[in-house]
């Protein structure tokens, strides 16, 4: 792992889901820049100090060098976007596959180089936009692409924060901070953020590309340095419509992304704050209410699922879906097995690329008053 | 009455609307173009035969010849749009107060020409933007307009329906005929019809005029004449940016208005399929479930309120609340007497107007590629 | 009407669900024992002061002298439950319809007496159960009915309300003052006043018998003369068993009635604070939001709904369907028709002989440590 | 671990919320009655050979020879409950901890036993009550001890589900297999499996004491040898009353556990299956949705949340709380620390007896139709 020192956010959430399924051990780490924080941090983790590295230069060169079987099989990068690029680079020179938090990386160039490399060494990376990981989304997928509700045509996905209302970075939120530092963050903030996330779930659930966009950036706290606010029109190209809006001064929100997607017989609606519940909506018939865990539910949803109706499933499973997944692929490649097709089902370097893809475009449109739609 | 035979729809719920509070009684009509509709139609209601009538031209020349107390004291207007202006104008220069559905009239123009009548004869017009009567929207203004929330920053008013995502005008469906042709609709669809009432409840609520907006406008069903599904990016007067979206294509959807405000300290939204709740939201404590017909609520709410919480009042209460604060003014100016404020809580010739502005404005911007924002 | 001066909660709520479907007028009353604020009443009502009487006895005396047609055809009685007998037995001897409200009588002696001579007059008595008035509510009767969820095993029926959690009775409120006075409610407080309610309506949808219950009745606050709270099981005499609750000590509950009806294959929900929706459920396919308004509705419950789908109707419109369908009943009367079956569907005497049953059973039972079960 | 192999429901569960905060790892395990299994589960699970034992005999006797800081901390017992005594009682003679399903053994001597010895041996046991780890149930507690609703006066609490509509037992589903059968299960079904769940969260929130409770129970479908559903009226030791319902033939159910407890001054509403959201409710102003995640919580609820606001989490989680709680302990001790209070916050061999007690009470009272009152 590189990042995820005691003092971080994002890389407990990724422990948490790496370690549930009894699939992955977490063996090594570069926790921090800060040595010290690195080595206590991964003594806490119950790691021993010489599995603990200063740099993650030195934990590839030191991991390469362990027998098979000892040294680690992936890295996970968990460090702000601007500090994907570098390590992620240097695990697939050292021959490891990847795990990486969202946005894939700094630029779109950097991105673009990482898919070349990928396609070089044929290693595996998964990116981790979390939300595709629940198996009411993937229900949803999977109910659109076999054409329950016809040709869709409209395509409504919100993304509401409340947490940026207020100057959060002056007051000591150290995620605050690098979020809404361009150096850091890169050229979008909210939109980087969420509203990739946002742009990730629309495309990932109608398995349709967007084209054009339409857009408005705003930043409404005074003194910030990036978006904090926005809202797009989308052309998909099938020639459905959307609309994406993601926020994060909506004060009083919590993290409530949502989706809602008609066809022209039906549509469906998800929201993440009830994850467990997909509503399937119909022209002529009453509204049903489709429940994770339940017999009537798809493959892939069942194969992402772990409990039975009614016992909620949360965050942590979803983005234990992307790691279990992973590792699935990562073990069959070593053991000579082809992965069966669902457990191919997670974001890898494509995906990633039409986040930073997003990220060019709605910066583009969203402070040019003149140009209405930047293709994409 | 003009308009609303037994044939029609929205006549019956003006009717239901007008009485229920004991203040209005039915005592003449034109029910129809159709004279003997017209006829039976007003035998059904209980009228004695000679106060129904063959055409509103006769209504108002037989009408204003009853002694006074005898005759009518105001004439409710539910014909399609292109029949709004003139009977309305001939109303008021026969000295009867209006009720009119919305949108005002065919035209921006007409429009105008109603405000200048009625401020020459100082009779009163009351326009059935029916949302802005429910109890929970007063209290929403209410709370916005003492700063509960701080400087309002966002809004996201939305109106998904799904009931013209079939070719209704050629299945024989009399409401989607006329609202899908531009001669009896107007110039716009979607927009005119639910559209209006979206951009209505975003300004009544947050007593913000919108100034600009980029739009997008379409229509989805092969072969319609007038747009079905739209969106847009709204700027208000204040900074305030807004999304507004309305559809009638959204497939399995009702009539799914919904509207979220957001200030500097928390927000409140509103869901018309659950009139009786208001959320108000805030970014340090709870989310508090405000509920009509208790008795933290205030004062305009009260007002606009029949029954104890928990007995939920709906769609015919807030229309009636049009209708009661209507009568309560007119009967005010008949007896000489001031007018309280909270019953001047009701929509008039200028939300009209503002309301044609909008339709202009939306569908300027709304089928142009090149120019991103319209001001209005 | 007897009794509902401008003093009066439910009188209110009367005259709005008389009203509104235009095919009720009021014509006369005596509003108040007090014949100054029976006459201030009826004067703000804007009835003639000769059609304003200061005792019953004086209306119905005089009432029936006056010409048919212009004579009143039935009377509403909302006086205290202690006060219903007498009026209601004077206007079935003066040839007078009735409608009263619930429950029937102050004893179930006076009740029987009434369902004689309904037998002996032919005239009809409407008891305003209003939750049963509920489109949703008769749909969920018209499923269960018809086999859709099989033989019926479960009845969950809950009305938790906060309103006497503090001595109100001391406090002012004239509701609370003869709910909680065993002189003018009977027995029983909360469970004649909502416990009432909840065993119609477990009757009603399941087209049940109860035949025994087990009960607890509790008095929470101190010096209360009636019980606030209590419980039941219920045995159905097709075996199916139950729980009803009711309490009026559920501090922050408002009006919170619902109901779960469980077969063997599946059962439904429903709650009187969403009261356009249904839930259906099923053992193996998703559960179905029934909402009010659709085409997919059945029969009676299309009958009794004034508006589309996503237009809610509420408490009011519920207690319009009893009064539209006795004035259906009794108009057809009047004019030597039959009544179509979907008229008679409305709560009449024999509904509060079985109200007063209950209440019988449930006091007999709440109180006793002993005796298990009590017929009835 | 005991039982769990890899044809088993909750062991499965138990591994996951086991593994998740990285605290706690699989070491060994006698996975079924059946060798081959144990064996090929273990290896699936990824442990060596010898680590997988034949019985739980020989896992004792071989594990206790391990060096310390080897062999295995504690046990986790997820065998049918005729299956916990003796492994457990086994376990802590041979100095391990025990981490057992509910409920805790198949008879009242039995828990008291085992009792005895944690008190002779100083050693920690666990009871899996996983509804008492959700942290909103927690704050419910907090909030309910502190005073927030004065004096509390009444408990509903309902655990409906549907999956033993039919008679699953015949049809192949082990766990409906075991859960009917007496000899198995014990003198209880429904109201072993799950209405002690009910009754261990009344208990557990409110902080009192059931004493005496009036009880139904139930066998619907035909040949089942347990109760399938029950309810119960529940008197508390403080005078307040309860309803305890519990089914498992309300077909179209999932888990649907729900409380809902009222004070003097309020009350509050929790539902497992929106397990982040806890309803908070007054009499004189709005219900509060307190979610899990957010700063206003209290320290116990945030001891045992991991994610912030809005990132839901589950059942899982709620599980893995009394694992992470059982381990601080566990831990603590073997580092000769005191664990803080907040650690000490999972249920017992206490809380098993607890239950044992209302399954006694329960069946006693639940099939005698003339003792009311039953005392426990």
């Amino acid at each position: 792992m590189v990042g995820g020192g005691t003092d971080a956010f994002i890389g407990a959430i990724h422990r948490l889901a790496a370690l549930m399924d009894n699939q992955i051990e977490l063996v090594c780490g570069c926790f921090s820049v800060n040595p010290e924080i690195s080595l206590s941090s991964g003594l806490s983790y119950y790691l021993p100090e010489s599995r603990v590295y200063a740099t993650y230069n030195e934990m590839f060169a030191k991991e390469v060098l362990l027998p098979e079987g000892e040294r680690m099989d992936f890295v996970t990068i968990v460090t702000p976007n601007f500090a994907h690029f570098e390590p992620a680079m240097m695990a697939l020179d050292n021959g490891f596959h990847v795990v990486v938090d969202k946005p894939i990386t700094f630029t779109l160039d950097e991105a673009l180089k990482l898919k070349e490399k990928i396609n070089a060494t044929g290693l595996t990376l998964a990116l981790t936009h979390t939300y595709s990981g629940y198996p009411a989304v993937k229900e949803a997928k999977t109910r659109v692409s076999r054409g329950d509700f016809g040709k869709i045509r409209k395509v409504y996905v919100e993304y509401p924060q409340g947490w940026l209302s207020t100057k959060q970075e002056d007051a000591g939120n150290a995620q605050a901070s690098w979020r809404t530092d361009p150096k850091r963050s890169g050229k979008a903030g909210c939109m980087g953020d969420i509203g990739t996330h946002a742009h990730h779930l629309a495309e990932y659930i109608t398995g349709l590309k967007t084209v054009e966009l339409c857009a408005e950036l705003n930043v409404f706290v005074p003194g910030r340095m990036l978006d904090d606010d926005g809202a797009a029109l989308l052309r998909f190209e099938n020639g459905a419509k959307g609309v994406l809006m993601a926020t994060q001064i909506a004060a009083g929100e919590e993290n409530s992304l949502k989706i809602r997607v008609y066809g022209e017989k039906g549509g469906l609606e998800w929201h993440q704050h009830e994850p467990n519940t997909l509503l399937v909506k119909w022209s002529d018939k009453p509204t049903e209410i489709v429940r994770v865990g339940n017999g009537y539910m798809g493959d892939i949803a069942k194969h992402n699922t772990r409990t039975p109706g009614g016992h909620p499933e949360g965050y942590l499973e979803a983005f234990a879906n992307i790691y279990r997944n992973f590792s699935l692929v990562v073990r069959a490649g070593m053991n000579g097995q082809t992965p069966k097709a669902e457990w191919l089902d997670f974001p890898t370097v494509e995906d990633g690329i039409r986040g930073m893809q997003f990220i060019d475009a709605v910066v583009k449109a969203g402070y040019d008053d003149t140009t209405k739609w930047v293709k994409f």
